[in-house]
Formats: C-alpha cells, structure tokens, sequence
C-alpha cells in the first residue's frame, strides 16, 4: 500500500488529522490496534477551547456539536465556600468554550472518515514505523492475519502515551520531563441532569471537586482522592455523600443523583517529550505529552499540535514548503508548555497538597488564590488560558 | 515617663509611624538601639510604591522626595538577552514608582522628628516590653546608664528581625513561615550615572542581575551569586566584568563604572510569622515578616503594617474604637502575603536556581517566563503588584 501520511492511532488526534488532511487532498492511511467501540468507550475530558471547535469547523465535522453541544460563558470557581463566576466572554473579549464530550468528537469524526471512504483499518496489530531517518519511511502491520506494508511520506504518531510511535524513536534523543502528583481523581457519569449550568471547580479541606457535564442530562462528577483509593470501595451512595460535603449548601441541595455509568479513577500526572519529531515521524497529543485534567486541556493541546502539523503538511504538499517540518516541533511545544503550565497551576490552586507541600508552599497557594481571584487581571489570566491562548500562524 | 504609643526602632517604620501619629496630636515615644548615622549607613531598597509615596505625601515629609526622587513609569524585564520593557503607567492606569533611596526617606523622617520635639532617644539599651496583656503596658530601657520607665497605651515593634519586640512575644503563640533561597545578592554602590534611565532586572544563564540607581549621580548594582561567596573575593573590577558579562551588549558599552562607596552580600529568605499582634504590642515591618528584595517589597511592606496601625490608633483615639484593634494582624497580613507572594515570584521568575531545582520546575519557570512576558495580562498582573496592590480601607 502506499499514501502520504500514514497515521497511527484513529483517537480524536488521529481521525482529526486525518479529515483535515483528507479535505485537502492529501492521502491518509489510518492505524488503529482497538476497535471503534472500544475507542468510543474512553471516557475523557468535554470542554472544547475555542480553538479546538474553530478545527473542528474547518475540518466539516461539527454540524452535531454546533446543534448539541453547550456553549459556556462562564465558569465558576468556589474557595472557602465563595463562589465567583468567571465571565469568561467578558474577560477574554468574546470567547467561550464548548462542552461536548470527547467521545462525541470522536464518534463524529470516525463517521467522517467512514462517508469519506479514506482508508482506516481497526483491530490491527504489530504496527511498527520503520526508515524514519531513510528517503522513504514506511509502517508494517498485521491485519486479519497478514502482515501489510503501508509506505507513506510522514508518518503522524497519534497513538497516546503507551504507543509505538514515541517508542520508536531510538533511546537518547528524546527528553523526557515530569510531575507526578499525590492524588488521583475518582470520576462518574451519570444520566442526571447537572448541578449548575455552568462548571464548578471546587477547592475545599476535604479536596477538590469538579462539577462537569456532557450534556443537559448527562453529568460528569469529580472528587480528588488519595492515590491509594480503589474504585470498589466508592459505592454511588459514598460518592454523591462525599460530593455534597464538599459544595456548599445551595449547591448540594440542587444536586440530582442517580445510578453511575461509569466510574474509575486516574492518576494526575504532568509529562512532556522533546523533541516532538525525529526525522519523518511526528508526535501528536498524548504520545509526546500529558496533563493533569485541571483546565481540560487534553484534547485541546493533542488538537493544537495537529492544528500546526496539518497546517505545516499543507504548505510542504501546496508549496513545496519542506523547510517547515522541522519547525514542528518547536511551534507545537510553544503551545504545549503554556497549557502544561495552566494545567500545573490550576492543579496547585485548587487541590489540597496535605503534608506534600510543606508550610511555606501552602501559604503561597493561598496567596495566589486570594491574588489571583481578587485582581481584575488575575481573573483575564485564568480566562484567557481556559478559553485557550491563540496559535500561533505558520 | 509616659506617652500613649511606644515606639521601638527607628529605622523608617517606627519614624514614620511616629511622624503620622504626631501630626494627629497623638503622642509617641521613640527608642533607638542605634546613633542615627548608623541607622542611616544601613543600604538598603530605593523603590517606593505609589501607596508609600502617598503615605509620605500625607505625613508631611515629602517635600525633597517629590523634589529630587526620580518618578520611574516604566521598568525593564531582560530574558534571553530580549529587552522588554513594561509601561507601568498605562498597565496600571496611571501608577508608577519612585526611585528615592531608603536612607533618604529615612533622614527626611530624623529631621521631621526633630523638628517636632517629640521625644526620640537614641543609643538606648535594655528596651523590654513588659504587660503586654495587662491593663496597663510600659516599656523599660537604659538611657545614660539610667534605667528608665514609659508607661503607654500600645507598643509598636518596629525594630526589625532581631528586635526585642517579637521575641518579647511568648513561645508558641507565633507561627512561623519561611523559605531560604540558594544564593545572595552581591550589591555594588557606587557614584557613577546609572546605565540605564529606569530600573533593569535581567534573567541571565550566569544569574541575575539588578540595574538599579539612587539618583541621577548614584548607581546600585546587584548580582545573584552563590551562598558561600565571600565580598572579600569581589574586587570592584571583578565585579564591573562579571555585571558586563551578563548584560547585553548594547547595555553593557553604555555601563560607566568607578570604585565601590559599599559591597556587601545579603541572603535571601521568605519570612513572615502570623499573628502580628500580642496584647498590647503591634509588629511592623521587618519584626514580622522579610521578603528577598527582589521586586523591592520589604520598605514598602513596612509602609502598609504603618498605614494600617495609623488608620486604626486613629479611629482608637478620635472614636474610641478599640474593637478595631484586634483587626490589625489580619489586615496587614492580607496585603503582607501578597507581597510575599509577589517577591518569591519574581524571584523565581528571574534567578538561575541550578540544580536546586528539578528539571520540571526549571520548565514551569520558563513556561511563566513566556507566558507572563507575552500576555498583555500577564504584564498588567506583574506591573499591577509592582508599583503596589491598593490599601484596603480601615
């Protein structure tokens, strides 16, 4: 088989790369080792940043989510029980976010690609990049018992963290650079209309809440846990307990329960890979880094980093511009510090560290609290990182 | 003897409290360890905030300031040898800082003290506390080889870190908060014209470097240097090469040296302790809290401990509003810790921490580093606490 850009990992990264390049006449070839509904059963993050929904236009797949998805304005932000709305449109000049699950934008964009008739192939096995360095890369796989060859032009490392795309890349080019934190975040779904219209984030002494949603019947809770916890010992009935402890009253009282649809709990970790390219592979999203969901910024930085790539492949394939593909890197990692720095100061403002922040760091997390909760421009600074910084042209 | 508010220390929180007080027909009595020249060869800041300049303005002991200071509307941040400068005025709405040395504010208070008549006795030794929980505090010191007594409503501890007032204070009611910073600043003074018209801090792989200035004649340079270093190994030319040697060339030519007036190394530490008040004794400044001076906080901290305890003996004596006493600790806290706050961030904005700090914080130092310097927000949010976060009202 042959094509221009062989992708690996059919996530929203790899399926958005994918119909961005196909719309403009470039030929991909999707890897993906899980099959679609296994892909579609990933419970991840739903806030879009204005960026991310702007991509999604472009890429002709957002007619669901501009018809179900919430458009929010604001957020609102509890410490010590005071609750303060942040106008996120006021505060930003006119931006907002979306929440539509990510499981939504995949499912929408694995539609786009089957009406597209554009090569995908699921439930593959053994892929393997090879000749990354060489004239011709190419990715071997096994599909239905037979072992394929795909040569291609690029190849898009789309496949997480745990994917063979970065770990193809030979020892010692990469660095590697990571936080992990002392809790973990124990989440349920459930068909219950949500608590508050718009999302809570909640510091409280017994840990942080996140009050999200999915849509106006589908709510997605939050409760910060220590690492240790296991997911069988939370019952429903101790979840919903434990949420209500830690909203304030007027809150806790609006709070509609019902059966989980999920429940599960994930670590919180910090992590970024530099470089993002090594000669004609590039990482995309989770395969070269990781946030903790404080700000949901996880898919919006795995659409930011193909928001250049795809942009940079235009002019490599339009304009002969191949100069561009080694700035990749660096223009996605721009990007991607600033969202790991958001994502690493709203899980220090709003977490309770216990003994692993000593005295003098606990007052300094108080201290930006007040500052930045209290200052015009403190609130711009939260807003604008939320809603999303811009990106920078290529 | 007897006044209504004992003052120890005067250096320029105890003198301007005193100023203040005096003006409003409140009486003061001043206690001095030291001789006013040694009071004043202490070298210390030389940026006041708006709110101290007002302060100043308001105890009537501005007139060579505003006659000779220097009114500072902007100031320069230098990352990567890329000079940025920040436009304090417009980010501020019209604030700015200015440039007058703390040994100049200092005379002016002397002279206002002597000019006065109120008593102020320098030299003294002994100075203890004594009742602070009682009815009726007093004061007792040696003056001439004389023990004397001052009986008085309340005692302001304005005598610095080491002073008798804190420690005057029983074991176990003080909390105590503190960080110690991997290196000093090395200062220069000298009589040369400063390099550049307004103050330079400057992030380099060497350290960072302070270009600051006294007045149009007298310059004042820092450079971050190890813990060890010893003032000894610093000849006037060793310094004037290494400052060179970490500025950029288009500043390090216009740089007129000449020999050292002083040359000293201070450490840098975060302290405050909680709460500012015992019984009868109020803690002012240094006595309760020490920022490292990067961002020039520690005069101008003092100034707010003072603005908050006139405000409140005011109201004590011309209302009888004594339930505003107890008040003191969380009002002057609230502003110390933003202070605070603000010090340790730029200091760790600006400093080479080495390998005192892990490879992840390194990154989320450069990360604030980019994000602060390129968002119109990030530049309000440190111009805002440059020039001085407002006073709340008493």
């Amino acid at each position: 088989m042959k094509t221009q850009v062989a992708i690996i990992g059919a996530g929203p990264s790899g399926l958005l790369l994918g119909q961005l390049l196909h719309q403009a006449g470039i030929d991909t070839l999707i890897l993906e080792r899980q099959t679609p509904d296994y892909v579609l059963g990933r419970i991840r993050a739903g806030v879009l940043e204005q960026g991310t929904v702007d991509l999604l236009r472009e890429a002709g797949v957002s007619a669901r989510m501009d018809r179900e998805g919430l458009v929010h304005e604001g957020v609102e932000l509890l410490f010590g029980g005071r609750r303060q709305r942040l106008d996120l449109k006021a505060l930003t000049g006119g931006k907002s976010v979306m929440v539509y699950g990510q499981t939504e934008v995949t499912r929408d964009l694995m539609q786009a690609r089957e009406q597209s008739g554009a090569p995908i192939f699921y439930g593959v096995s053994n892929v393997q990049p090879h000749g990354l360095k060489d004239e011709q890369p190419y990715v071997t796989f096994e599909h239905e018992g037979q072992v394929q060859r795909v040569d291609c032009d690029y190849i898009a490392g789309c496949d997480g963290f745990h994917g063979v795309s970065r770990q193809s890349i030979p020892e010692g080019v990469l660095k590697q650079y990571e936080r992990v934190y002392p809790f973990g975040w124990l989440g349920l779904l459930s068909d219950t209309p949500p608590v508050n219209h718009e999302l809570i984030y909640a510091h409280h002494d017994r840990g942080f809440v996140l009050c999200s949603q999915r849509s106006a019947t589908r709510s997605r809770y939050y409760l910060q846990v220590p690492l240790q916890e296991r997911v069988e010992d939370w019952s429903d009935d101790r979840f919903w307990d434990e949420l209500k402890a830690r909203l304030p009253e007027e809150v806790a009282e609006r709070l509609v329960t019902g059966p989980a649809l999920e429940k599960s709990i994930a670590p919180l970790r910090s992590l970024v890979v530099e470089p993002m390219q090594y000669g004609h592979l590039f990482l995309v999203g989770d395969a070269a880094h990781i946030v903790p969901p404080t700000g949901a910024k996880g898919l919006n930085l795995a659409a930011s980093d193909v928001n250049y790539l795809y942009r940079i492949l235009l002019k490599v394939y339009r304009e002969g511009r191949t100069d561009l593909l080694q700035r990749y890197s660096e223009l996605a990692l721009r990007r991607v510090w600033k969202g790991e720095r958001f994502s690493w100061f709203m899980t220090q403002l709003l977490h309770d560290f216990g003994e692993h922040k000593d005295a003098w760091d606990q007052k300094m997390q108080e201290a930006d609290r007040e500052y930045f909760l209290n200052s015009p421009a403190g609130l711009v600074n939260i807003a604008e990182n939320y809603v999303g910084l811009p990106y920078e042209a290529v």
